[in-house]
């Protein structure tokens, strides 16, 4: 029986008030109750041509804090850090601090929150930063996440599944949430907002 | 009545097998079961002199996802992201990633957690930057710290203090556990750690 709840893809285009336009592209991937590994998390957020903000992760699904082992074998074990650490060394990339204390919070130790800033670089270092860097590091925390998260096996007894359940709700009502209270009717209005948010309440279920 | 369980405050030299010298300075102040609050936590890392790593914070002391208004009570209210970036704009501060995963899990959304470079700089630019910069930011958050986290009162049920009680001791175990084992015997060799850290058991009481 599978592990995975739902997918998400979206790509989300839009033109700002200052003239320039956002590109939002997004892949969730959540796991159901069955097991309490990490979901996936890929954003991709890109206001000009020579600017990138990259949000790779495998949000923990416990308190890290006390469920020292989870944070051990989902984040030690697997050395997600050092994907974290390759795009560290780029010149172009810096640490990126969501205005958003939740995301922060929701994220894991290991998450790759930066920004890349190209400006001044040579034509098409973007692209050869996101083909040559951010791509081979997406795919290795998919590989990762595939072999170790969504196919791992995992024994849990009722209390934990319900425990998944209920944290599993909070976190997707946040979500839509924060996107619904802030950032979308800000970009798009409130129409746009609405719709978009619709389809994603559709898919969470709540 | 006090709501403080203990202050702990150490100063630890020790020379270093490359050569140079090690000096950490730190503060921690935790809160006891009668409040949900915050504790406080400031370290200084200093291997050379022109180079610092500095933690700040305000270590929660719940589980974030699951209590948004402990995070916008604690986190947001009280604008403490506005004191990380003001160490930030500093052309010699750059993020700090701690090695240990856990630190990085244990600590806010809001943790100071960087490291200030000054070589190539003025001489006496380290001290400076420690005195207009970090020590009017620590003395905020200690503000901060003690006017809504150690005197604010919450109203709390025997099953929350239950749960903050036990949270407490997992966060402490896990301290010593990882001073013992990790940093301090391969600084100060095997007696010195254990002398250290057998004084940091008893005032943790574990």
């Amino acid at each position: 029986m599978t592990q995975i709840d739902f997918l998400l893809g979206s790509w989300i285009h839009g033109s700002l008030p200052s003239g320039g336009a956002l590109n939002i592209t997004s892949l969730s991937a959540n796991l159901n109750a069955s097991t309490d590994a990490p979901n996936f998390l890929l954003e991709l957020i890109q206001r000009t041509q020579t600017s990138l903000i990259l949000i790779l992760d495998l949000p923990p699904r416990k308190d890290l804090i006390l469920n020292p082992e989870y944070l051990k074998t989902f984040y030690e074990q697997t050395k997600l850090d050092s994907l974290r650490q390759k795009l560290e060394h780029l010149p172009e990339v810096r640490p990126y601090f969501s205005p958003s204390l939740y995301i922060r919070a929701v994220t894991s130790p290991t998450a790759i929150m930066v920004r890349v800033d190209t400006e001044g670089g040579a034509p098409g270092r973007m692209e050869e930063i996101v083909g040559e860097h951010i791509s081979p590091v997406a795919k290795e925390a998919m590989d990762i996440w595939l072999s170790q998260c969504a196919c791992g096996e995992r024994s849990l007894d009722e209390e934990e599944r319900k425990y998944l359940e209920m944290r599993g709700e909070v976190t997707k009502r946040k979500t839509v949430e924060i996107d619904l209270s802030t950032s979308f009717p800000r970009l798009f209005g409130e129409d746009v907002a609405n719709r978009v948010v619709g389809v994603i309440r559709e898919v969470y279920k709540v």
